[in-house]
């Protein structure tokens, strides 16, 4: 049997009690580790981090905890060949994926420890000046922060075990709010590795940072009213979450990322020879291969106008034709494996569930793999999909396909266009390729209540762009509707939801104290 | 029978098709106006709102939105007088109390029209500077808000009709977002009448403002994803809504205002003489019997050190014999009745529940009514309960009883107060009492993360405090946990729970195009 790797859980290392599920090579098919979280003391080790965990992290300010981010960092950094190994081995991922995932996360947590910096020697947050409530300026609101007196849970997906992680805690534990992650469990081993390296260097006081991996039962149930919790994952997970008496009775603050039917869209007036045009098609490409299209940011559907369709689909084909796929190992490979046998299924029947309403344009089924065995490996070619009735083309407006498939729509007006993209019904992100800065502008602002990100691209930035489906600390992660509903990041705007709101109603005097305070909390 | 009230919805006014359900004078019995929604359209009614409404007020800047909440106080304040009349047959209050409704809701109104003006004639807001996404300058972030895209549905409570609608409905409209109002039936006539008076004046554009009385059955299934809703009720009915699929599986965004166990606590070192127990005395009996304690911010735990528990007991009591209750048609009378029988059993039950655990300190059981058959008024005398073991007493800290009741509870220290309060599991206000400046500074930011509001009261403040269970519209509205996790108001606050917050990455020339951008959208 494969080592079973503990948790740290309620201040300790320990096992689960039962078999465990076994991690695999996507690749190769082998086993690698076993993670459980059979019989730990559930409620105790929620109390141990609410309330030793979260008073230990109340008592330090803002830069403090920023401090203990940055030396997180270090300890990451100094063991990121370990994080390369696990990823090649459990995430079945080229370099370059791996390190969107590794040093992405790394990045994250960086870019918070910078940001706590700036927030000082405080203890709280100050939201705004004082307002007057009347015509009296004795008597006045002041609108304060301060961090939530309970524990966020943090449930991840199995496509991002390191930027989940990071990208979630960082802001947490920067709030003085400590995290309880439980990582998804087919790629759990990275965030279980990174979670020990942190935990063993004794950087964060006991109960600020706990891991649990493998069955998420039991958890919800120990959650209270002023814990919160943080979710990635599919739509339906997503749905018993938000049903769990934990949040529908008990009012826990929940943060929901779920699916997503992200656009790119070539604006009105560019023809095939367009910069724009090219930058379209190089993204798209990019977008459906980079970690095989597991990425909830990923390009599933692209709009372009109508006379462009046979073109975007010819150029986007043709760079699809030179991905090597395969063993991550063999360094010609562009794109390695999707998760596992589970998820291959799952592209395979969406796919042909796309098929019923769209024409096959690029056909990646028969792709040669370098390397790897296609009775073993979970590697699959990316196929470019195209339905000359956008309009019809219902499933593919509702269905997210989880791998390297995208779907080509042509439109015959920008209106139609927005019209098309609007019926993702919510979106984590479009982007937008043009030349024309007013039509990027005005576009970006007609998408911007269905997406939490635009991603607008004129030739201009063709260098420094940051990539459709890149997601920078500084920008906000999330999306209304379909996509969760949630947000996440936006540089410090992601504090906001592990801080509680309040107006504090007092006299000048009191207020002028509870404005320059940073005091430590005393209870 | 009495006269069927028209709902205004679809652009039209039309009566519900059944019999509809009786509203009643709570304090004579008569049946006064019936109200139904048997046979409307929801779904094209929900349309109209959304496509119609939404468009229109889309294509307005804010302050043009912010001139039509301006013109919409002018005319009920004109109407005033009927609202008062209404009040008084429907809701059964003195005038002071009628006020805290009806001008209270105006007030709220106007002040939102004034906040609107100073945002200007633009159709989005820009939210904070655009920052870098790396050390080339040319491509960075910039973070908006827009309108979205959707119909915000209000469902309100029976305890302000007039309140209810218009500090839900003026931040919604001054965002651009048409709203579909659902008024508590007991008491939807108030609510009626304004919106009627609203709509007759032509104000806002068709489809804008809709109000749909008696049942809500439907109203939910008729949301969309990027429909809003914000609710306030019963913890029980708040349950219901999260279930629905319009939230647990849509993520229709849900803002929700519930239960609260609301607090007064006299800081650590007052005696008996001192000014801070004065006017903890005085607003504990008057939030008891304001709107006969139906005020979902009414105090209801009232914690004083140990050694000033009798004094308390004593000077809360003096306060509520001299109460007279009654017919408010009665000049004499300062308390009127509860909103109808069911109210009046509830209370009833309420009480004796609270009593297995609580003494009575002050019994209002049985005091005499002014002008009212006790057979028939729903009127119930104010009635303080006291538990001397405030650790024991589980049922105080857990049961919201809406009436004019409240409990004294004494503490050992200030971090035992602390605690207890804290036993509310998130309220909407906690008012603090003291003279020392540093301690009312410490104990607002102990207890701002489970409380929306913390309302500090010192002696320089006793005249100019806006009263612990006003809301004002500049400051926060809604509390964590119990209290159901909503925000309100708190000024220009209350319009990110209408708006959409999107990161656009783009070219600095794009950015600054749309950061200056104050045209209409197109589409």
């Amino acid at each position: 049997m494969t080592e079973l790797l503990p948790n740290y859980f309620g201040g300790q290392w320990s096992h689960g009690t039962g078999t465990g599920s076994t991690l695999v090579d996507p690749v190769l098919g082998t086993p690698l580790v076993r993670v459980d979280a059979t019989g730990l003391d559930l409620a105790a080790g929620f109390a141990f981090a609410r309330d030793t965990g979260g008073a230990a992290l109340r008592a330090l300010n803002y830069r403090e905890r920023a401090a203990l981010l940055g030396a997180a960092v270090k300890v990451l950094q100094a063991n990121r060949d370990a994080y390369y190994e696990i990823a090649t081995a459990n995430s079945g991922t080229v370099k370059n994926d791996s390190a969107v995932d590794i040093d992405g996360g790394i990045f994250t947590l960086g870019t918070y420890a910078k940001l706590g910096e700036s927030l000082g020697e405080r203890h709280h947050l100050v939201d705004a000046d004082m307002v007057r409530l009347g015509k009296d300026p004795l008597f006045q609101s002041q609108h304060v922060l301060v961090p939530t007196r309970g524990v966020a849970l943090l449930i991840n997906a199995f496509n991002f075990p390191s930027w989940g992680l990071w990208e979630k805690a960082a802001p947490a534990l920067l709030s003085g709010v400590p995290v309880i992650v439980k990582p998804g469990t087919a790629t759990a081993w990275l965030t279980q590795r990174m979670v020990q390296d942190v935990v063993n260097a004794g950087i964060f006081p006991p109960g600020a940072l706990s891991i649990v991996c493998g069955s998420s039962a039991g958890l919800l149930d120990a959650l209270q009213p002023l814990d919160v919790m943080s979710f990635t994952g599919s739509a339906e997970t997503a749905h018993q979450v938000r049903l769990h008496a934990a949040v529908s009775q008990r009012s826990v603050r929940v943060n929901i990322e779920a699916d997503s039917l992200n656009s790119a869209y070539l604006l009105p007036g560019e023809d095939a020879s367009s910069a724009a045009f090219g930058l379209l098609v190089k993204e798209v490409a990019r977008e459906m291969t980079v970690k095989s299209g597991q990425k909830c940011t990923a390009i599933r559907r692209v709009f372009v106008p109508e006379a462009l369709y046979d073109a975007a689909a010819q150029a986007i084909g043709a760079r699809l034709a030179s991905t090597t796929v395969g063993n991550p190992r063999n360094e010609s490979v562009r794109m390695g494996a999707l998760v596992n046998r589970a998820q291959m299924t799952s592209v395979r029947q969406g796919l042909q569930q796309l098929q019923t309403q769209a024409d096959t344009l690029y056909d990646g089924a028969n792709t040669p793999l370098v390397d790897a065995d296609p009775a073993i490996a979970c590697c699959v070619g990316p196929t470019l999909l195209g339905a000359r009735n956008a309009d019809a083309a219902d499933v593919v407006h509702a269905m997210e396909v989880f791998g390297p498939v995208a779907t080509l729509l042509p439109y015959r007006s920008g209106t139609h266009a927005l019209e098309l993209i609007r019926r993702g019904q919510g979106s984590l992100v479009a982007s937008i390729y043009g030349s024309d800065p007013q039509a990027l502008a005005d576009a970006a602002l007609a998408l911007a209540d269905s997406h939490g990100r635009v991603h607008s691209i004129s030739p201009d930035v063709a260098a420094s762009q940051t990539g459709h489906g890149n997601v920078m600390p500084q920008s906000l992660h999330g999306g209304p509707g379909r996509a969760g509903g949630g947000e996440e990041l936006g540089g410090l705007r992601a504090l906001g939801f592990y801080h509680r709101r309040s107006a504090v109603q007092a006299s000048t005097s009191v207020l002028s104290l509870l404005r320059t305070s940073d005091a430590a909390p005393t209870v």
